[in-house]
């Protein structure tokens, strides 16, 4: 008899926010390895903001996952079994093999993880796609100069705290915003921003003015909503603005009847007369730039330029309601779901 | 008892469409040069949708004309009297002396204009502001490449007309959105866009739709309202959208209770999903580039590759009419108010 496992499928497309019962947890038969294929054993499920798109129909720049399909997203994993030269037992390889347990790969699309590099998590954190999201969107769009100041939304999580720090490393002004006082202290005293605000301020729009004397030059947008209404009115002549994700607004603009948030008119506007530049992107787009990210970004870790926080979530049954806190912020750090041991 | 000239002076911000009372005709002395002056006649001023944005108050890349202050705008003047050993009297010169017939100058910002290359006209025109715009804005952002569409608005006019021109010189398809027949065949036949639609068709998003089968790469966003909402559904991945202007809400986004059109929030979920570049630009933002557009329009101006047409009113109590008339369109090529005769 096959060994069973566990597996959280899409049940229901959400309306609005998330809730668990758009998703359900499976028992499936732990699959055999066919020629040329491994076996993966999921050890790390990274939850990320993105996945929220995924959950919705419309054009996308993926496909929607399908009702009772799998859940996407990015893990680590063992290889428990290899019918493939590529691979070894016990080697840790990078995956995008979603909500489950157990998984077969091909070995296409692979990437194998050094554990003596440091924690195999981060393969998919800091030096992972969130670390590369802030890297390329940052240095290629937002080309920040010494002296300038940039502006970083969800600053305490998995990409803006990096956004934030490679700014400073680059010689710019970095200012944050997160929900909550010990985010905002960890954000400026331990990440080492310039300031960092808290967007449930009803005060933010003035802090913000008063944290950015000389405007903004640099946005990160990763956030939309009321925190990018504080931020617009700001922008210096030529600001940069990468758009790579809107947080705050995914429960909405994936809506069928959603309505134009209230500074669509003025950035119309604005685009015009302060010649912004406005550019959404996905990692995947500037994967010329993995080697250059592989050879900055661990340094910088390693030199304590870069620092990053986990937050993690124990099973594979945690998944759904880490995934609904990540969407409102309940997380600090890297949202990361154990879905098995290291080693077992 | 000096000679009496005309100028004309902002009498009123327009709320919305400006209207003929928000402009006054002033007589006034013609000026009598000092040390190191000019006096210059004006002979062509140029009109332009960005003087909508100069009649407004509000931040915006200049600051506006004040009240009672005499009307911004580009001009082809004949020096007539010169204090000035960078001058001689008889010199043509391209100035920005605005709505009136007579101005100083100290000779700083004027650029001679030789009369053996060309109509002096073009001054202002195919080989002035208008046609650098053009140049300027889709070359450095819209970037088209051979067998790309890039969708021009206003493509009779005098930036829309160049750009859709050059579009083909390097080997885009252009499609361009005018108003009427009229205007549409003139951009088909003469100036050989490969297809032209009228902006008042009422199924001119199913028409573009078709005269677009590939997607949209490059829209040249020079109007804004009804005709960006039948162009943004065609938005390829990677699409650039440099914004030189927004004719048809210059009447609206200057106004203070505006409201956000109705494909601002389809757009912002759009800049992210197909990772679209939104670049808001003034022509001297691309000063430097003036070199490689002097040497590259005149030319294809000459070898008929960019034709371009001019719009004429006679005497300068036509200006307010005809500007009113060209926030609406009413004009057919490039539009501008003979001031004076060529020689007097």
């Amino acid at each position: 008899m096959s060994q069973s496992a566990k597996r959280l499928v899409l049940a229901a497309r959400p309306v609005g926010e998330p809730k668990p019962s758009d998703f359900r947890l499976e028992d499936y038969p732990v699959p055999v390895p066919g020629e040329g294929q491994l076996l993966l054993r999921t050890i790390w499920l990274s939850l990320d903001p993105y996945m929220r798109g995924r959950m919705a129909e419309g054009p996308s720049y993926a496909a929607p996952v399908p009702i009772d399909g799998v859940m996407e997203g990015g893990t680590v994993c063992e290889v428990v079994q290899s019918n493939n030269p590529g691979f070894a037992k016990g080697d840790i390889v990078l995956s995008h093999s979603g909500w489950q347990q157990y998984s077969l790969s091909d070995g296409k699309g692979l990437r194998k993880v050094d554990p003596k590099a440091g924690p195999i998590s981060t393969a998919v954190g800091v030096l992972g796609m969130p670390g590369m999201t802030a890297y390329t969107g940052l240095l290629e769009i937002g080309k920040p100069k010494a002296g300038e100041t940039v502006v970083v939304a969800a600053a305490s999580g998995a990409v803006g705290s990096a956004v934030g720090q490679i700014a400073k490393i680059k010689g710019a002004r970095a200012i944050g915003i997160a929900g909550g006082k010990d985010k905002c202290d960890y954000v400026k005293n331990e990440l080492g921003f310039d300031e960092c605000l808290d967007h449930r301020d009803p005060d933010l729009a003035a802090k913000l003015k008063a944290a950015c004397p000389k405007g903004i030059d640099v946005y990160f947008e990763n956030v939309g909503g009321k925190v990018f209404e504080a931020v617009y009115p700001l922008f210096n002549t030529f600001a940069r603005i990468p758009v790579c994700g809107l947080i705050a607004d995914y429960n909405t603009i994936f809506s069928k009847d959603s309505v134009a948030p209230k500074w669509a008119s003025s950035i119309v506007r604005m685009i015009l007369v302060k010649r912004l530049t406005f550019r959404g992107f996905i990692v995947s787009d500037f994967n010329a730039m993995f080697p250059e990210f592989i050879r900055d970004m661990p340094q910088w870790v390693r030199e304590g330029k870069v620092k990053h926080r986990e937050f993690i979530t124990e099973g594979i049954e945690s998944a759904p309601e880490a995934f609904i806190g990540l969407l409102k912020g309940a997380n600090f750090g890297k949202q990361l779901v154990r879905i098995g041991p290291d080693k077992v």
